[in-house]
């Protein structure tokens, strides 16, 4: 009855070898190691397989064992690995013991989990084919809407997994929080470029730049790079209400990943990317249109209208050539230049070096990224 | 924009005066105030449309407010009022202060928004049509997918409605990690009952009594029993690693309702019980074809799996026909008794009394209900 021994592509040591995962992780600094983080990977399955909380039956857990590989650990896994990264950072170079390391990565691999659960959840909801490199999940022989309550199962996997291994910790209650309130704001991210997207195909011109950027905070900023940090300051002892300037940092530094993101969509390479973007099909509220909105004179804005959100290839270069009109990628270019200034000269004025060091190397790893 | 302004039956004063909302908490006791348990849901809902963790706009503040009185107040509310009650019980009739039946009140209105996010996910699941006498969430108009996060936001409601009202009560970490574990067991029982259904259907055999227990146990009984009597004893101070005995019982409760609710659809008054079953048609692993599969002989089988989730009402007149023959009634009245004396004795064996008279209270809204 397994779903997935029909596809090919799930094996967890192919996923390892996926020559197409390129890491940015690789720029600019050490990167924790990848093959020990995916060891960790393992025993947090094989404990959920054997959770006393659930009287599994045979088919019940290879079910989980299979939907587990096909949807968590195929990634890029740069959140999960940068909270490892990140807690070297703050242990200013001491050498960490495996025990750290270990919690390091389980708190990596809940971030991983939580990407996992909303992929599978946004796949369906977007209606999407395909998703690193394999069909999604949803698609799936005889997977289909159990889908849903497989990533309810991923979701509910990370308290299972802190319980265990944080419980006696004097910080548990603090993570169990963050995960809660970061887990919200994506949710809330989400639903605003849904309720907009729907208002949007009739109203073009309320993709305003406001809005793209309260959709980016919250959909991406707050999970991919603010909660890393968090889960490591929190390990380190530190108290996240002084902190606030680190996740004001942050949350920019994913605002301008995801403007990285809806360029890439459109200019980027599409074999360095690893996707061929849909943006303009699929009527985003992406960076690259609200830009040409703020800028079209009402003939442009008509071509907008007319082309953008339709399937027909035509439509789709009448849109990109418009783009290149208006002078988007000079208007990108300026943008990165001013956003890396920006955050460079905001990180050196925190006080506190370590903390310095962490941020530097998150925007090391993306400025002038192509994929 | 705003999906429900078509519906005529959202508005919560329609949901207060339905009289079609039978509920089994007026049987047996004094129950718990139910327009004074709506006003708490109004506050809580005030509060979430506030939230400062998210900065909401308009449009998504809206959409908020009417997916809310879509979906959780329009329910029975049982699960939800019997926190406060059996609060009461424990406190063994010393009259309750405001701050305790508001504090009780928010705990049972997490379980009925708990409810609320997996009726609209079951809903999608299950293809179905009309939930608590509306169309389903996901089937008005213009909500379609968006359903789904829809209903990840009522979960992330959850915990923020906990860490606003309880971040400062000893027991807030536990309240935290029994909403957690509940969830999970509550989503593995849908795992199982969604793959049991899937291989049921090439082989009904499968559908054995001690898989219709263990899905009716996970995917029931722990949130709709065990959970509002927990939140109750963390209220009143206790520890719940010392009530085993109570989850045990309430969880064997909650099969009992279940085994009455699969035999109400097919056997129930559909005036009564407020809808038309379709268990027979939705191929279910009902207690019922339980029943039948362990009691037939060959050919009787035969028909079972020529007639079981067929629409055609020729098919499931043979079914129901069939259970007659069986004696299905009279097996479950057997059931019934046995079970009701089972209990009893068990609860008359607890050595507290106010645990007592909280487990004598369920048990009593619940035998031989029609509803």
């Amino acid at each position: 009855m397994w779903p997935i021994l029909k596809c090919s592509r799930w094996r967890l040591g192919f996923l390892i070898a996926n020559k197409h995962k390129h890491n940015f992780f690789s720029r600019g600094m050490a990167s924790s190691n990848k093959s020990e983080f995916l060891k960790v990977y393992s025993v947090l399955k094989s404990e959920l397989l054997q959770d006393p909380a659930f009287d599994f039956t045979n088919h019940s857990r290879q079910w989980i064992d299979q939907m587990l590989d096909y949807n968590v650990p195929g990634g890029k896994l740069n959140r999960g690995l940068s909270v490892i990264d990140s807690y070297k950072l703050l242990k200013q170079g001491k050498e960490l013991n495996e025990d750290e390391i270990f919690l390091a990565s389980v708190l990596g691999w809940c971030i991983e989990w939580l990407q996992a659960y909303f992929l599978i959840l946004d796949d369906i909801m977007d209606g999407s084919h395909s998703r690193r490199g394999q069909i999604c999940w949803f698609r799936v022989e005889k997977v289909g809407m159990i889908a849903i309550n497989d990533a309810l199962l991923l979701r509910n996997h990370i308290p299972r997994i802190l319980k265990k291994h944080f419980r006696d910790k004097q910080y548990y209650v603090d993570l169990l929080d963050i995960f809660n309130e970061i887990e919200f704001q994506t949710a809330s991210g989400q639903m605003i470029d849904l309720i907009t997207t729907l208002e949007g195909q009739k109203d073009l011109s309320l993709y305003r730049l406001p809005v793209h950027r309260r959709i980016v905070q919250y959909k991406t900023a707050y999970y991919s790079f603010y909660l890393p940090v968090a889960c490591a300051l929190l390990m380190a002892g530190e108290d996240l209400e002084n902190h606030v300037e680190v996740k004001n940092l942050l949350v920019e530094m994913g605002t301008y990943f995801q403007v990285q993101d809806d360029y890439l969509d459109c200019f980027g390479d599409p074999k360095v990317i690893g996707k061929i973007g849909t943006d303009i099909e699929d009527y985003k509220c992406s960076w690259l249109v609200v830009q040409a909105l703020e800028r079209a004179n009402e003939d442009q804005k008509k071509v907008l209208s007319e082309n953008y959100g339709k399937t027909d290839q035509t439509c789709v270069e009448r849109v990109k050539e418009l783009y290149g009109d208006l002078g988007l990628q000079e208007v990108f270019a300026e943008y990165e230049k001013n956003s890396y200034e920006k955050l460079i000269s905001s990180i050196e004025g925190h006080p506190n070096r370590a903390v310095q060091a962490v941020l530097k190397s998150f925007l090391g790893k993306i400025y002038k990224r192509q994929n």
